[in-house]
């Protein structure tokens, strides 16, 4: 497989912010089809809404607190700690501080990706 | 599906570091059968050997820098940065500096689950 320089290495810099929510913004970094990592920044109070979706996640806190609940019970983590939610759980976080998260997800978010950048197809492309 | 808390909320401070080469410690943080998470620490000089495996990779680096090499293209990059590694493309790393990086695997690496914690089932289990 041809390595295509731009979509295997990407640059912090390089990616646009989006603004999903009141006091959070995400960069959506790095994707093909079968995985994708999406880098969420959350201001004190800001809260990822309950919601749930047939990906697998799971979720590197990288600094700051947060309140994480997943299907039905929370739990207070903090930079380092990670979480897993199975397919389809609810979960949401609040955030007690600026707070920095990675989200992974696979498959990756349809929803998610830009128009501009096509996600990379998996082995055999 | 019932959460098992203790495999959801992954606590940075409950897992042990393993030693997988000279310069480097991981803790193999979070996991179910479909995506794995793991966080690995490089001493300055520390080399990820160069290798290929048929999982899916995503990289989150975490702080410091690295040269990175993916299907012989080698990169610097930098704490914010993410790099993609394709299906059995060959990469590898050397890090230019104390650094951190954090691994995501699809499907798991089931050669780096510990024995004490086997892996969550995905969806329907």
């Amino acid at each position: 497989m041809k390595v295509q320089k731009e979509q295997v290495f990407i640059d912090f810099s390089a990616i646009d912010w989006e603004h999903p929510a009141e006091g959070i913004r995400r960069k959506v970094m790095a994707y093909g089809d079968q995985l994708m990592a999406v880098y969420v920044e959350f201001a004190k109070g800001a809260v990822g809404a309950l919601h749930h979706h047939p990906h697998l996640q799971i979720t590197y806190i990288q600094s700051g607190s947060f309140d994480v609940t997943i299907g039905g019970v929370t739990t207070r983590q903090k930079g380092g700690d990670f979480y897993y939610i199975p397919a389809d759980v609810v979960h949401g976080v609040v955030a007690l501080e600026e707070s920095v998260l990675v989200d992974f997800f696979t498959p990756m978010r349809e929803d998610f990706v830009p128009k501009e950048r096509p996600a990379m197809e998996t082995a055999g492309a």
